[in-house]
C-alpha cells in the first residue's frame, strides 16, 4: 500500500516528542515524511529539514497553503510543538483539509480547545490525538475485557502517573517550558495527568462526573503544579482517585492502572506493559500477555517486548489504514474528545483546587 | 529469663486475632498464657479457657481482681475483643495494674479512648497496642533511614490498604461485627486504615494536620465505610494520600508504603514484606533486606521469609524485654498516642466525609 | 490436647538450626521442650539447659535411658547436630523407643545411613527428617496438582538452592564444619543440594534413575564442593537439573522449583513463597496462593506473609498428629526414605563427577 | 545522512524474521530496502518485491551481481533465509563486495562456516551477524561492568532460553524447517542455544574452554533436540550452565542471564530487559535500567519501555554507522568470530551428547 505523505510541525532538532513521532510513522513503514515546518525558528527549521531531507518550510501557515496546493502535497500531519502551539497549526492544517495527528494535551487553555473542536466540526479531514499508551496490546485488552463485562459492574478505578524528573529546578529545554504556566497552561496535571485520566476513560469507557482536587507545587519556587492527587466521583457510584507527581524520587515513568468490579479486577503498569493482571473474585489471578490480547496489536510474538514506541507505532498505523479508506479501527483511536475530556479535566481539577478541594463537575 | 505470665481477654474458640496474639507470644518464649476470659459468653470462655489449660474467668473485671491478688497472677494482659470492647477491660487491667497489650483501633468511640487514655496516665501499668506491622524489619530499617535524613525533607507519602474480602455481604464472624457501626466504630477506615495511618506515622514520625476524606459505601445495602481516599497536608508542607478499600476484589492484604523525600525514596509492600526499595535522587534503586536491617528484629538469616506473625511476635518481644526491665526499644513500641492518633484520623476523615471532602484538622 | 514432650540433642546457647526447630515447637503449641543434651560439651550442655529451664544431659545415651524411664519422660526427641552426629544419638532415642525428629541430611556418611535405616525399621518409634521446605502450603499445592494429573505427563525438572554466604573463607562456626568433609560428609550438595533433591522428589512423586555431576570447590583452598550442576534422566524418560551453590554472591537463599508437563507448568521460588505459578498450556500464567492451597499448611488467611519458620512448624505440628495418634497426614512427612534418598543423591553426585561426570544410577 | 541502501535475501510474505528484519532497518530512519530476492520461490519472490515497492530478484546470485553492477545499487544485504541458506547467499553479496547482515545462526554445518569464514575474509566487504539480544542496552551495560572489573573474577556463568512454542507437533512455517535435521543443523540448540551461548561470550567476554551436553527430543516422534542441559568449563577455572528448551509449556521466550563473580553479581532477564540486577558482595542489589546504561543505546528515556525490535534496531544502526565510516562501534557488533563460536558450541554439544555426556572441547 502506499505509504501515507506526512509533515510535521515542530519537532526540529533536538526535539524530544517529534523524534518520536518520526519513528512511530516509520515502524511499520506506512508513513513518508515529506516536508515540515520544524522550528518557529526559520533558520532552524531550514536546517532540520535539509538535514531530514524533507521539504522545510519556515511557517506552518504558508505550509497548509502550500501543502494543499500540491499533487503530491501531505496527506496527514504531526503536530508536536508545545501545548500552547496546539490550536493555531492544526486549525490552519483542517482548514487546507489535511489529517492531522496532534500531540496531547490538546491545547494549553479552554478557549484553544473551543476553537479547535469547531475547527474540526468543520473540515473534511480528520483529528487524532497521540494518547499512545491507550494503544498498547494490553490496554486494548484490557478495554475489551471491560466492555465484555468481564469485570461485572466497576466500582473502583485507580491511576497513577508518577515521575520524579522534576524533583529539582531543572534548565533542560523539555523542563522549562513545562514549569511556564503560559505556555504549558498546567504543570502536571497537563503533562502526564491527561494521559491518566485517557487512560482510565479509554479503559472503562466511563467519564468521571465530578472531582475534588489537591494540586501542589512541591519543588519550592515551582509557579505550575507538580503534583496531584484528585478524587474522582462517577456517575454510576464508582469512586476513583488519580494521582500524578514528577517529584516522586526515583520514579522513571510509573503510568499504572488498577480497576475493581463486582466480579474481577484489572492491574497494569507500564513498566510491565507487556503484562495484564486479572484477577476474578473467587480465583487466582491470571498473568494475561499479549498471547491474549486479542487486538493482535503487535510486531513480533509473546515474549519479545515491545513497549512505548510500538504503542506509538500502532496509534499511526490505525490512523493511516483510516487514511487509505479502512475505519475498521476508527473508534480505538483517540480524537477530539478525548482531547476535550483532557481539557475539562484540567479545568475542573484547576478549579476545585482553587476552591479547597470543593467536588467540582466535570464539563466536556 | 523467666517468661512473662500472660491472660487474655477475648479470643476464645474460633477467633482470629486472638489466636494470632498467642502464637506472637509463644513465638519466642518469653511468655507463657496462664489465665483469660475468653469470651463474653460464660460457658464458652470456661471450655475455652479449659482447652488451652489456663485459668479460666467468664468477666474481665473478676478476672483483673483476682489475678491482681495472686502472688502468681499475670503481670500483662492481652485485649484482643471486637473494638467496642476494647476500653473497658484495657481499664480494669491498667487499674489492676497489669500492662495491657491491646488490639487496633484503640476503641470504637472518642469518648472511650479519652477514657482509656485517662485510664494509662493514672496507671503505674503500661500500655501497648499491637500495631504490628510497623514492628516488621524492613519497616524499622525504614523509619531509621528517615530518621537519619537518607530521604532529605520528606515530600510526599503515599499509604494503600487495600482487601477484597468485603466485596460481597458476607456473613462471617469476623465480617459481621465489623460491619456494625455501633460495634466498629468505623469500617475500613477503623479496621485498616488506622494501619495505614500508624504505619505511615510510624515511619516518617510526621503526623498530618489537616486531610480531606471521601467514605464510601460501596456495596449496596451496607451502611459503614468499605472504601476510602484520603488526602494528607503535612504542618512541613509534605502531601500525602491514603486509599483504604475492602472491596478491592483479589486483593488478599494490599498494604503499602511509598515515600519520596528531597534526596530519595522509599517503597514497601507487605505482599514483598522482606524488601525494602530504596532509590537515590541519582542511582539506582536498592533492594534493602534483613541483611541491611539495623534493628536486627528476626529469627532467621536474610532469605528466610519471616512474616506476618513474626512481625506480631517482634513487638511481643519488645513488649517482654519492657517487663523485664529493658526500655531499650521502648520508643519503637506504638502505646497510647498511636492510638490517639489512630482515634484521630478516623474522627477527621468522618468529620471531612460528612461535609463532603472539606478540609479538616487532625486532632489527636 | 496435651503438648507433646520434647526433647533436644544438639542445639546449645549460640546454635543456629536448633533455635529454629524450638520456635517451630512452640509455634502451634503442640510441644514442650522438656529435656536436652544441647551440647557435646558437657558444661555448656548444662548452662544452655539451665538457661531453657530443662532437663540437661550431658551425654545423649544417658538422655535417651533416663528420659525412657521416666513416667514424664519425653515423647520425642529433635536432633539439630551437625551431620556426623545425626545417626548416634537417632539410633539410641529409636532402640529407647522414643520418635525422633532429625534435621537433614540423613548421616554425613552411607555406613551410618544404612544403621540409621536399621535402626529405624527395628523399632516401635516413627524417624521424621525435616526437610521443612517441603512442608510450605504452595509446596503442598504443587504436590497436590501434579499427583492429580494437572501438569499431565512431567516433561523437565529444574531445581536450584543457590547461596552465595560461603564466596569467601569464613570462620564462623556454622560454615566451619560445612567446609570440613569429614564433619559435613558433602559441602553444597548435602547441606542444600539434598533439599532442592527432596523438593523435586516430593513435588514429582518421582526419583531419578540416574544423573551426571560435575562438583567444583570454587573458593581457592577450599576442600569440599561449593557449587554443583547436575543433569537428571528420569526412568519415565522426563529430564532435569539440579544447580546448587554457596559462591552465588548476592543470593541470600535463592530455592526455586520449575516443572514443566505436558499440559502445564509449575514454578516456584522461596523468595516468593506464598505464590506458585501454573501455566496451563494454552492459557494464561495463573498465580495461586494459600487461597488455593488445599492443604491448609497455615494459620493467617492469605495475604498474611507467613514463610520459612512456618514451614518447618507445619512439620512438627504434623508430628504432633501422628504422635497423638492421627495418622491422616503421615504420608506428607519426609521420614527415613527420603533420607535414605538424599545420601543416594550425595553418592551418586560424587561418584559421578570423579569419573568426569560419567551417568551414574541412583540407588536409594 | 544518506540511508544505507539495503537489499534482502528471504523475508518475503508470511516470513517472520525478514519483517523483523526490515523494522529493525527503518526504526531510525538509516536504511532504505531497495532490492530483494525474497523467495526460493520466483513468483512469491516477484510478488513480495512489488508489494514492499522494491526491485526484486528471483535468484541471489543474480542480484548479487547486478546490483554491485549498479551505481545506485545496493550497499548492504540482509540474509533472513532459513539456516541452511545462510552461507550461499552470504558468500555471493561478499564475493560481489556487498556488506552482509546474516540471521543467525551462522550455516546448518560446519563446512558451510568455513566457506563463509573464507569468503568473508577474501572479501573487502563486511559480515554482521544478528545476535539481537546482545544489543539491548542493558547486555551492553553488563558487558561494560564485566569488563571494568566490577565482578571481580567471574567465577560462575548461568544462561537460559526456555520457550513453550514446540511443546507439542506443530505444522506452522517456522516450526516446521526448525525440525527438519537437515534444513536447521541444529534443534533448540541451533535455533535459541546459540543465542544463550552468543549472550554469555558477548557479556563475559570468554568463551568456555569444553561443554558436557544432554540433548533430548522430548516430544515423541522428533528427531531434533528440542531440550539441551550443558556444563560448562572455563579456562579460567570459571564454571557455568546453559539450559535450553522450546518444550517448557508457558514459556514465551525465557531468555536470562546470572553472572556470579569474587565482588559482584548480574543477573538479567528478556522479560524485564530494561533491568540489569547488579549484586555487590556486601550489599543490597542494585535495579540498573537506562539510566545507567553508558552506552546509550535507546531512542527514549529510561522508563518508556524499549524492547526486542529496539534492540534490532540498534545493530542496524551500528552497522549503518560502520558503513558511513564511523567505526567507533565496531567491536560491539558480532560478526564471523561470533558465529563460528555458535558454529563450535553446536558441534561440541552433539559431539558430548552423542558420547553419553562426554566432556568435550570447543574449538571455534
Amino acid at each position: 500500500m502506499n505509504p501515507v505523505r506526512l509533515g510535521m510541525v515542530g519537532g526540529g532538532n533536538g526535539a524530544f516528542i517529534g523524534a518520536i513521532h518520526r519513528i512511530a510513522a516509520r515502524m511499520d513503514g506506512r508513513y513518508a515524511l515529506v516536508a515540515g515546518a520544524l522550528s518557529s525558528n526559520p533558520e532552524r527549521a531550514q536546517a532540520s529539514a535539509a538535514e531530514l531531507g524533507i521539504r522545510g518550510y519556515s511557517d506552518f501557515n504558508e505550509m497548509a497553503v502550500a501543502e494543499a496546493a500540491r499533487d503530491d502535497g501531505i496527506e496527514a500531519v504531526s503536530i508536536v510543538t508545545p501545548n500552547h502551539m496546539h490550536a493555531a497549526p492544526a486549525i490552519a492544517f483542517l482548514n487546507a483539509g489535511i489529517h492531522v495527528i496532534c500531540d496531547k494535551p490538546l491545547t494549553a487553555t479552554p478557549e484553544q480547545a473551543r476553537e479547535l473542536a469547531d475547527a474540526v466540526a468543520a473540515s473534511k479531514a480528520r483529528f487524532f490525538l497521540t494518547h499512545n499508551y491507550s494503544a498498547l496490546p494490553m490496554i486494548r485488552e484490557a478495554r475489551a475485557l471491560i466492555s465484555d463485562g468481564a469485570l461485572g459492574t466497576v466500582r473502583l478505578v485507580q491511576a497513577e502517573y508518577i515521575q520524579g524528573w522534576l524533583a529539582d529546578h531543572s534548565d533542560s529545554k523539555q523542563a522549562e517550558w513545562r514549569a511556564d504556566p503560559t505556555r504549558a497552561g498546567a504543570g502536571a496535571i497537563g503533562d502526564i495527568g491527561t494521559h491518566a485520566w485517557q487512560l482510565a476513560e479509554y479503559v472503562t469507557g466511563q467519564t468521571p462526573a465530578s472531582l475534588s482536587a489537591e494540586l501542589s507545587s512541591i519543588v519550592p519556587g515551582r509557579s505550575i503544579d507538580d503534583d496531584a492527587r484528585i478524587a474522582l466521583r462517577y456517575a454510576s457510584g464508582a469512586k476513583g482517585g488519580i494521582w500524578v507527581s514528577q517529584v516522586a524520587v526515583g520514579q522513571e515513568n510509573g503510568l499504572s492502572l488498577r480497576i475493581f468490579g463486582s466480579d474481577a479486577a484489572l492491574e497494569w503498569r507500564l513498566q510491565r506493559s507487556e503484562e495484564l493482571i486479572f484477577t476474578p473474585k473467587d480465583g487466582p489471578a491470571r498473568i494475561l500477555t499479549r498471547a491474549q490480547d486479542r487486538s493482535q496489536s503487535y510486531r513480533t510474538p509473546p515474549g519479545h517486548p515491545e513497549g512505548y514506541l510500538e504503542g506509538f507505532a500502532n496509534l499511526y498505523s490505525d490512523v493511516a489504514d483510516v487514511i487509505r479508506g479502512d475505519t475498521t479501527h476508527l473508534d480505538r483511536i483517540p480524537g477530539i474528545q478525548a482531547g476535550l475530556s483532557g481539557m475539562a479535566f484540567i479545568a475542573a481539577t484547576q478549579a476545585s483546587s482553587a476552591k479547597d478541594g470543593a467536588w467540582t463537575q466535570v464539563s466536556p
